[in-house]
Parts: C-alpha cells; structure tokens; sequence
C-alpha cells in the first residue's frame, strides 16, 4: 500500500466509526474518558520508555533544550494529561442538547439539535500530550478524530494512541473513533487535506509556517490563527492603580504566549501620570520599551518604535508603547494593526467600556481585565483545542461545543407546503 | 486598471465599508433597507428599461425560455422583491446580542456577543432580484457585500447597485456597503476567491458547475450545498393518510427544488397496505416511479430501480422507492445514499420519532411533516440566503443570523492571570 492508500485508508476508518461515535451514551463516553485517563497512569513507565527513544532521537538530531523540554513525558505531564481526561469526562454532553425552538403559525415546531461534526483532523508538532488532550475532546463531541502528530514524538504518539484503541476494544467501542496519521511525512498531510468527503474540519496547531502549509494546501475546512497581536488600552477614565496591575500582568506573566500584550495604548490626559509609573515597574522585570514620539517625551528610556513595531508579535519581554488622543484612535489602531486575537480596555467610564466592547471586533474583547485571561479554561470553557482568528464557525477560544454544529429538527402533525 | 486590479480595489472598498456597516444602529439600517424597497418601486420603469437590454442581448444569444424567465423583472417580482427588503428590515436586528453570558469563580463575567462577519462575496447567475434580496441580508447582519452576478444579467444588476448606492448616499452612509463586481467575467471570480484577507465568506448560488468552481478555487471560507437527495420515511406505526399526503406533497408540489422527495422509503410492515394506494395517487400526477424489487413485487407498473437511482437528485417527476425491514434499515439507506438535505420520518410511534431525530444527522430531520418544509422563509428564519449541507459555520437553511458570528466579551473588575 503506498502513502496515498494509507492514509484514505485511515480516513475512511474514521469516517465509518464517526457514526459510532455520534451515537455513543453520554454515560459510555464518560467511562471511556475516565478509562483512558486511568491507562495514562496504569502504563506511565511503558509510555516513558517509548517517550525515551523521542528524546533520544531528539537529542542526536540535536533539537534544542527547549524542544526536547516540550517533547517530554515527564511524571508531571503524564499526570496533567490524565486529568484533563478526567476533567473532559465531567463535562455536560453536547451531543443532543437542542439549543433552541421555537412554534411557527402552522403548529409546526422548529428548532435546532447539537450534533457532531464527523470526522476532525489535528496536525500538531511536538508535545505527545495534544494526542491525548485531542482525543478526549474529539471523543467528548461524539467526532472520530484522526491525529498527525509530528515525527520528534512518533513513538509517544504511537503508544498513546494504542492504550487508547485498547480501551476502546475494552468498552465493547469501534477503535477506530481515535485514529494516528500512519506516517508523519508532510506528504501525508497533503493527501488527507485533499478527503474534503472523508474529514468535516482540520485544525493546525504549531507555529505559522505550518499553519499556512495547511491553509493553503486544504480542500477541508481549516480553522486556525495565526498570532495574537494583543493590546491593552489604558482609558482616560482608568483606574491607575488597576491599569498598572493589568498591564504587568499582560505583559510580564507569561510573554511566549499568544494572548501576552504586544502594544500598550495610552489615552493622552493620562499619559504623564501612568507612563512613567508604568515603564518603571516594567523595566523592573526587564521589560523593553519601544514607544512613540509622545511616549518618548514622557519616558526618555524607550527605544523608539517603528511602523513594524505596531505589527510585532514579539512573544518576549518587548513592549510597543503609543499614546493616543481619544478611544476612538485607540480603536483605529487596533483595527489597523491587531491581529483580531484579544483586547482589553481599562476604564471606569461606562460609556466607554460599552463603546469598546461594541466597536472592537477581536475574538476576544475585555474591560478591565488582563489579556492573559483569554483562554478556554479560564472562559469555563472546559478545555481548549485551539483558538480561533477567522470568523467563521469558532472565533476565539474553541472547546468541546465549537467541535459539534446544530441541525435543524422538525416535529410537525403533518403540515405540508400550499 | 487591469481585472485584478480592478477586484482588488472593489474588495479594498469593501473591507473599508464592512467597520461602516458593523456599526449602523438599528434604526438607520431599517430605514435604509425601507428605502431601497421605495427605490426599487419608483424607479421600476428605470429598472425594467435596463432589464430589457438583457432580456434582448439574451434571446440573441438564444437563452432558454425559463433562462429569459428567471431573468425578468417583471411588476411581480420587482413587488416581491421590494416586499422581501420590507420583511427584511422588521427583522430583529442580530447585531449586539448577548447570546449567553456566564460568571466564573472568580467574579469575571463572559459572554458571546453577535457581530458581523464583515464582507461576504455571493456568487450567483441569472435572478437579477438576488441582488437585491443578498444586499439586503448582508446589510441587515451589519455586512457589506460583493455581489457578482450573471453575465446574462448585468444591466439589471448594474442598475438595482446603482439605485441602493444612491440610497445610501441619501442616507449618509458609506456606499461601498454594497459592491458588484466590476465585470462578470469567470476570471474576475478567481481574483476575487484568493482575496482571504478581505473577504470572510463566499456563497455561491447556482448550478453544480458554479459551486465546484468557487469550492476548488477559494483561499475565503466556501458555505455551499451541491443537491438534495431528500428521503421520506414511512414507518410501520406510520398515520396511512398522513403518510400519503405527505409524500405527495414532498415529491409534487413542486418537484424542480432541492427539497422535494427523491427516494420514498417504506417499512415491510405497511408496504402491502401503503404502496399502491400511494403509487395510484402519485402515477395520477404524472410521477415516474422507480422501485426495488419488493415495490414492484407489490405494484407491478413500476420501473425497476437501479444503484443509481439511489443516489439521483431527479428534480423532476420521477421517484425511487425502495421496502424497508426496520427503522435502522431505513437510516443506513439515507447515511449511504443521502446528500446531507432534508429527511423526514412519517410515525406515530415515540421511540421511532426519537431515534430518527437522533440517529440521522442530515441538515434537517422532520417528523410527520412534508419535506418540502425544509426552507428558511418556512422555518421562520425570515429570509434565506443558501443551504449549507457541510456542517461548519452553518447547517440547513441560513437566514440573517447565520450572517453573523459570535466575539467573546469579558466584563472584570481587574483580574489577573496566576
């Protein structure tokens, strides 16, 4: 069988357990689910064995500390994977609620019953533990799921995914509702974006050169983002103490992330009062600063910014700095130059907290609060398997309801069209 | 200018218009939409003069009756259309809406708010009046829109444009909210598809060729739906003369649309009692009827089916019919055969009713009602503006709300990540 075979093969698996999956018990899922947490712990030392050779192939090709750090199936991980697990099995079902309904004229009711999406594909890179996060949350929806994981951590991969089909054949349930690409070759990936009849949704995780190569190579739906280009716009009417505290908090607590801020707005007729307070808590923590003309009269130690500084996604300790003279410039900056990922507002004007939330597209818009706070768990979202900038179907952190769509149902006592 | 060009800056056009659009209030766009329904009447004489060069240049080019047909505006349909845009703008306005909002544990409320989904691209062929019913969606949801109609209608698109831009100049408002396409030719489109940037969303509307030319082209985001091989069910515990009536509704009132009946599916119980009383009433209309061999064994006049017939979307009077020994036989007939459509189940048994709604997961499941019910003006949705059959973004019938999607907002009072 050559790679192209191999992998219409697995998809056509998947996309016949997909409808054992739609139909599983929210009772039998929970089991699973716990099941699958409980052979995490139970096989910890076969899985470290097989992580071992990831990381030693890893070290000989000479991967970074960095990457072999995400690569590892430390106890740690082992164990936070398996609770997730745990924590997707408490979940209300999804499958079935119907979300609304409604009467029309003719007696008939209308309304509309979540469903899964089918089959869903995820092309990750280099943390095993997306396999097992990403099959629970696929399983949890009622989806089958069909993992390209990337090639540093195929033997992780691979044992995963076979505790996992074993608990499935233990329950009595079609294994291949979990289902590993058989080859991490890229060219594989190009051959499943073509099963635009096989798979319902593809999401890339990983940095955005993959992310693209899937784009634009994808017959299927992709959902995706890019990266979070976030701002925190600090009101005249703000709270100082409070916008000090959430710019810190935006800035410094985790930079590498993708919902960090990237550039501080400043309202004019409180600049000289925030700014200088602000730059010096955050070179405290090393923070650069690379600000505006204005900004740079307030605060002579900043670096001037540049046209691309408002465009940088620097996931570092670098802050763009820009004061602006009305909410409505802090708007238009955004709109120019964000990424549609997370903004926040800090203000005690309602007016304005209502004016930014309105007028302020991101997928994610907050009054004072910091932009680390968008994220699927601290959304209550339950657990998170991507995040969305494209607005169609998902826009924002995805949990396990953006995995599912509705469809219309009709219970009718035997109308018909006149 | 050259063609790409010229796309380019009507989408640029566009992209700048959709933040207009996003932000006109309620009112304004009812009163907008209230006077393009004036101006669509007012100036019929105007329309009907341009319309007349197409109906022409047509019948020249040796059109089919129905082509010439679809084409015309007539009194009635310019009435209708100008109704249609009335309708429109008493429509709740989804623009803003708090869809659900929830407090987390630690104090921080989030919500999904309803926003626009910026410029959406419609793709269509000969219904000058799509012009205007498209126009009148998009704005309603807070969208500009890029409409490229048929070459064969181009004077009547250019003047219904013509006309809503004049309205919204009257109105103060950015005429660039609504956009044809400067030409028609098929190459403008493929410009227009690799344009994700600016455009979020196309919609093609038209026959099969179209639709698979905008799918394979497109970099935007695609909501299509190819054909309806719609199903009606009659189960053993079915109501006999519900069952004739709705199956005479679904497959003759009329038969030429993606919601009327392709396949008759009869359980073995009722077969003997149903079939011929329902073949006499449907042979009566002029209905071919196409049966397994178990039909036939109970009326003989039918012609007998063959594999294909199992998959045709006939859109004529020609029906396939097949016996059934169970409700799961039924289902798996229409997971095998089906297009994704509009299903619908005749019973007066509970489980049966349940599991049909359940089990079968195609854009709209109906009980005890005909399939011809599957429509977005029926379903109260309003107005339609296509039919998805893939399940991301939208399912079934979309109306105004579909236009939409959902941002995250998060109200705190100075919350931090740990």
């Amino acid at each position: 069988m050559n790679l192209q075979e191999a992998v219409l093969q697995t998809a056509r698996l998947a996309h016949q357990a997909a409808r054992d999956a739609a139909s599983l018990s929210m009772k039998l899922k929970e089991k699973i689910l716990l099941d699958m947490a409980r052979a995490l712990r139970d096989q910890r030392s076969y899985l470290q064995q097989e992580n071992q050779k990831d990381i030693a192939a890893g070290r000989g090709k000479g991967l970074s500390t960095a990457m072999v750090d995400r690569l590892t199936l430390s106890e740690k991980v082992i164990d936070q994977t398996a609770l997730g697990l745990e924590e997707i099995a408490a979940f209300s079902d999804p499958v079935g609620e119907i979300v609304r309904i409604w009467t029309r004229p003719n007696g008939m009711r209308v309304g509309r019953m979540r469903i899964p999406l089918g089959v869903i594909g995820i092309i990750y890179e280099a943390r095993p533990n997306v396999t097992a996060d990403a099959a629970g949350l696929c399983l949890k929806a009622g989806n089958a799921v069909i993992l390209r994981g990337g090639s540093e951590a195929v033997n992780s991969n691979k044992a995963i995914v076979a505790l996992f089909k074993e608990v499935f054949r233990g329950n009595g349930v079609n294994e291949n509702i979990v289902n590993l690409l058989p080859t991490t070759e890229r060219e594989a990936i190009l051959h499943m974006l073509k099963l635009e009849n096989l798979i319902d949704l593809v999401i890339p995780r990983g940095g955005e050169e993959l992310i693209r190569f899937v784009a634009q190579n994808s017959l299927i739906p992709v959902i995706k983002h890019y990266k979070g280009v976030c701002h925190l716009y600090v009101d005249e009417a703000a709270d100082m103490d409070m916008a000090v505290k959430l710019a810190f908090n935006s800035k410094v607590q985790r930079p590498g992330v993708c919902n960090a801020m990237e550039t501080l707005l400043v309202h004019s007729a409180v600049a000289d009062l925030f700014l200088p307070v602000m730059a010096e808590k955050l070179a405290s923590a090393g923070v650069e600063l690379r600000g505006c003309e204005r900004s740079r009269g307030l605060v002579p130690s900043m670096k001037p910014a540049s046209e691309e500084d408002w465009y940088a996604e620097y996931l570092d300790l670098i802050l763009a700095v820009r004061v602006v003279d009305s909410i409505d410039q802090a708007i238009a900056h955004i709109a120019t130059y964000g990424s549609l990922h997370t903004e926040s507002i800090v203000t005690t004007n309602y007016d304005a907290a209502q004016k930014f939330l309105r007028e302020v597209n991101s997928s994610s818009v907050i009054v004072n609060a910091s932009t680390r706070m968008s994220d699927g768990y601290v959304y209550g979202l339950g657990a998170e398997i991507g995040i969305s900038t494209t607005k169609l179907h998902a826009y924002g952190p995805m949990g396990v309801e953006d995995l599912t769509t509705t469809k219309f149902i009709v219970l009718g006592d035997g109308q018909i069209r006149e």
